[in-house]
């Protein structure tokens, strides 16, 4: 994947206006998310100018903007798929609308999980996963166990989907048009020590 | 924080260990997780030579360099602290040990989760956590809700922390000498639609 820091910027707007803020600077926009200001500045110049350089920018008009340039302003739907303790917590994570999208449908092949509701969405049968077409969901955030991981992803790419979030430490396979992200917790964690003194 | 690629190399090596392979080359590196080759032969000749380009390498002796360059090679010691569902899904994570650490605690405030145990670790009181420095722990991952993660993030420092894997939304304030990384799933989720077609 291509380097892509704007989405740094689009978080760092967020914390802002969770703190009721309506104008920002590229400084500040860094200094929230712990970035160089100048990384910031170097983004929004990639991407077009956003507002006047020295004269701040419009909170609610650049948060608009970034949404259009990492195409999140439609509306994307997503489904999770895996309802574990990993995948309960994603489900249950109020986070995502603020990037402009949703987890509308969550599966499982557990008959104890079956049916069960999280955060307002009914858990559905694994094996009802080819109606993710119809539902029009291109998302899918996969939490379930390493072993059904290539499986699932195979299904997920027959039933449509175009973008998977990973948290299985596998590999997985899929066409060349979808995109997998994998998350590595441990992965993540080992980068810490090298920075540590 | 600086670029540190190398660890995606780890996470490299680690996945063709288990498909039982014992020497390697730059080009099935990079395949395995998805990057270029000559990303992971310019982290080779930052970080010095592993071995004869052309020749491949020793696994096992790759394996070992990149721990000792990541400060990975002496057995790092890790709490976590909030075991809800993303807590308890981190603690029964296998994956930490290739990484070359372990997580040797858990703590929580709720009565009903302190005693439990989650993969061999006791879940203790949160008032604890002052005990850390005596346990020799310097890293901690951080599952609370938002609301406490500030108050928790102070207590970890005071005890000695040096490294905190934050899955809180929110920026954490610390000093300078501890390192933070920030795990945002509904930003990682962001980063999909832009490369979808």
């Amino acid at each position: 994947m291509r380097r892509q820091p704007v989405v740094t910027d689009l978080r760092a707007l967020h914390l802002q206006i969770a703190q009721k803020k309506v104008s920002t600077s590229s400084k500040e926009l860094a200094d929230v998310v712990g970035v160089n200001s100048w990384q910031v500045r170097k983004d929004f110049s990639y991407f077009g100018a956003f507002g006047k350089p020295g004269s701040g920018y419009d909170i609610e008009n650049l948060k608009k903007q970034i949404r259009k340039i990492l195409r999140l302003d439609s509306g994307r739907k997503a489904a999770l798929i895996g309802v574990g303790n990993l995948g309960s917590a994603v489900l249950a994570y109020q986070g995502f609308s603020l990037y402009g999208f949703d987890i509308v449908a969550a599966y499982d092949c557990d008959p104890e999980r079956i049916g069960k509701k999280i955060n307002r969405i009914t858990i559905e049968d694994v094996a009802k996963l080819g109606n993710l077409k119809r539902k029009k969901i291109s998302l899918a955030i996969l939490t379930v166990p390493e072993s059904a991981a290539q499986q699932i992803a195979d299904r997920l790419v027959r039933a449509g989907i175009k973008g998977i979030l990973n948290f299985s430490p596998i590999r997985i396979q899929v066409p060349g048009r979808v995109k997998v992200l994998t998350i590595d917790i441990a992965m993540d964690l080992a980068r810490l020590p090298y920075y540590m003194t």
